[in-house]
């Protein structure tokens, strides 16, 4: 089973980290922010390189200011783990000690009344530490006050992605060989997680195995089920690859499939494609989730496609560009999302196809490029 | 190497639920909060047995509040296995869709004017959502407003506890059997997880393996160094057994250690022993602390432990109380808490022994027992 793994791809170097730390500055600038402050996660990893073995309740924060160098706050311990990071050498590095006031030390670097952005996932403990710590400051989530930070990749990045989409095809078309009937879910879950790894990936975050009734809870990971003859498996699997994220689902059937599985995954096909369809620069995000939504009402299956079309992908596999009824955001070149559309029957059976896509001069182009078609699994 | 399981504990039941959920209120209400918001982490699967299987930008939300029955809010996508938590029945479950805004939702939940208190890893974007929703509303992190919330266990939590450290010393003893010379860090730090999985782990957290100089950095996780004889070696290593943490570190050396090596190890394990001896009821956590640092500075190496002695551990491995000066909690029963004292010589190596310890009446009691002895492997 084992492949040629690819070739890792050259490290992004500390220039390019303090070129994104320069445009993250300039556009929170221009959203009338007075800096960023960036706690451990997919941000700090983007701007830095740096990902800290945990995120504990010590504080770690990047501060942006106009008036200073880009200065990362450390506790004392993880301070050699940071200064390993390939973007370090763009950083002025600031220690603290346990019995130290972090967030004291971190407030010292930011102006009084001054509003930062501020990472969705900050931990609240730190940011209620922060408010205490500079009079007057306000706070502002990454998400809202800088949605697309993160979302036009440059070719590097696209690359990474592609490299990673493929590598979750590979695991598709392996999977589609394993024995489904008789085994459990979370056998066959196994499976996709021990491919992804074969394949190159250093992460795996998730590995979704829905069968029959289990299928129409679109966020069943796996369970004890055992699998049947006759059940649509949703199959949702992906991870990290080199930092970059992978998300496909397809949608099989054990034996032969039913007439009414085959109408289903009939609408939902038509649905993605129409969703991919509608992917050109300047087409507002809400208009791929409106395209892809209108094949399945026009089904008569609205109100069972029941989540957003879709979710950008980078160094975290859920992030802005959001393909969501609302969002008028236009999309750029560079952008990357999925576009996964789903029909989902209680009780019954569910069906999700799903396709990182990204946004190209001439229209949309897939990152996952398996049929999707209905495949028949034994 | 398989060995006999540990038999699984007979789950929590939705009345043991309900009650701490009642008890948490309780405590907030004696603590001047008004109520208690709690997401996915640690504090949410005590009180609820719910663990998501992601934490995303995507809320969930328990509302405790003294006039209404407890309540979870959760996207409507995971609501399938939000039901199936064990503490499920005591709850008021409540769904949102994508497009609708959670954090309205949540503060339609509380009062005007209310103080809340919050967990202390809640995203910040989720925590700015809720101070704009509710006018006047103040919150403030658990570690801070309710830190022994979840500090005392009961005895089935210790029985727990005490489980998944006998399967934490269990690997230890087989770890001395394989071979260290000339393998990778890494090597022997798949070799620790694995042995964590097979002694009935479902997660593990960490294997630091810190060979010679990576020794002295305590937060080494393990990299690509070959271990060579004559290393000092620091293993720390844990995760989850049914819910509950794990979490202890002993140091071998390669082969004969050096006179420098005795004599530092010598000095950490009176350390040790010296801070689980301080471990009774009615001291306060600094006392702990400064137990242990007491025989480490007056060795001559107290610049050279440069953390705290200790933390909490239960549904999570890092908790209060923590072991540090300037913490006056008194331990109290059923506290269970890490002593790992450490000496780090920079370029050179470094030790920590850490077991966790329960407090009992009579005193001190380990929940590792392995020896505390400087161990010679291969």
């Amino acid at each position: 089973m084992t492949q040629a793994q690819p070739r890792p791809p050259a490290p992004f170097t500390s220039d390019e980290y303090a070129a994104r730390m320069r445009r993250a500055l300039a556009d929170a600038t221009q959203a009338g922010l007075d800096g960023l402050i960036v706690m451990p996660g997919p941000e700090l990893v983007w701007l830095t390189g740096y990902r800290p073995t945990a995120i504990t309740e010590r504080l770690t924060a990047l501060v942006l200011v106009p008036d200073r160098e880009p200065t990362l706050l450390v506790p004392v311990l993880e301070r050699p783990d940071a200064e390993a990071a390939a973007g370090a050498p763009g950083l002025t590095m600031v220690d603290w000690a346990d019995g130290e006031d972090p967030c004291a030390r971190a407030g010292a670097l930011v102006h009084p009344g001054a509003t930062m952005g501020i990472s969705d996932s900050a931990w609240a403990m730190h940011l209620l530490g922060l408010q205490e710590a500079v009079p007057g400051s306000s706070y502002r989530s990454l998400t809202h006050s800088l949605p697309m930070l993160r979302a036009v990749k440059d070719e590097r990045e696209l690359a990474r992605l592609a490299a990673a989409g493929a590598a979750a095809d590979a695991t598709y078309e392996q999977i589609l060989r394993v024995r489904f009937a008789g085994r459990k879910e979370t056998d066959v879950a196994a499976d996709l997680a021990r491919l992804l790894l074969e394949h190159g990936h250093e992460q795996v975050d998730f590995t979704v195995v829905g069968s029959g009734p289990n299928g129409a809870n679109p966020h069943h990971e796996a369970g004890d089920r055992t699998i049947e003859v006759g059940d649509a498996v949703v199959l949702d699997f992906g991870g990290l690859m080199d930092g970059y994220g992978s998300d496909t689902s397809r949608t099989v059937c054990v034996g032969d499939p039913s007439a009414r599985l085959r109408e289903v995954h009939e609408v939902v096909r038509q649905a993605q494609q129409a969703g991919f369809e509608a992917v050109r620069p300047g087409v507002a995000c809400q208009e791929v989730d409106r395209a892809a939504r209108k094949v399945i009402t026009d089904a008569g299956y609205g109100e069972r496609f029941i989540h957003r079309t879709g979710h950008g992908i980078g160094t975290t596999t859920h992030e802005p560009p959001y393909m969501i009824e609302g969002e008028e955001q236009p999309l750029v070149p560079g952008m990357c999302f999925s576009v996964e559309p789903g029909i989902y029957l209680p009780g019954e059976l569910g069906v999700r196809i799903e396709d990182i896509v990204t946004v190209a001069e001439a229209g949309g182009q897939r990152l996952n490029n398996t049929a999707r078609e209905l495949r028949v699994v034994e």
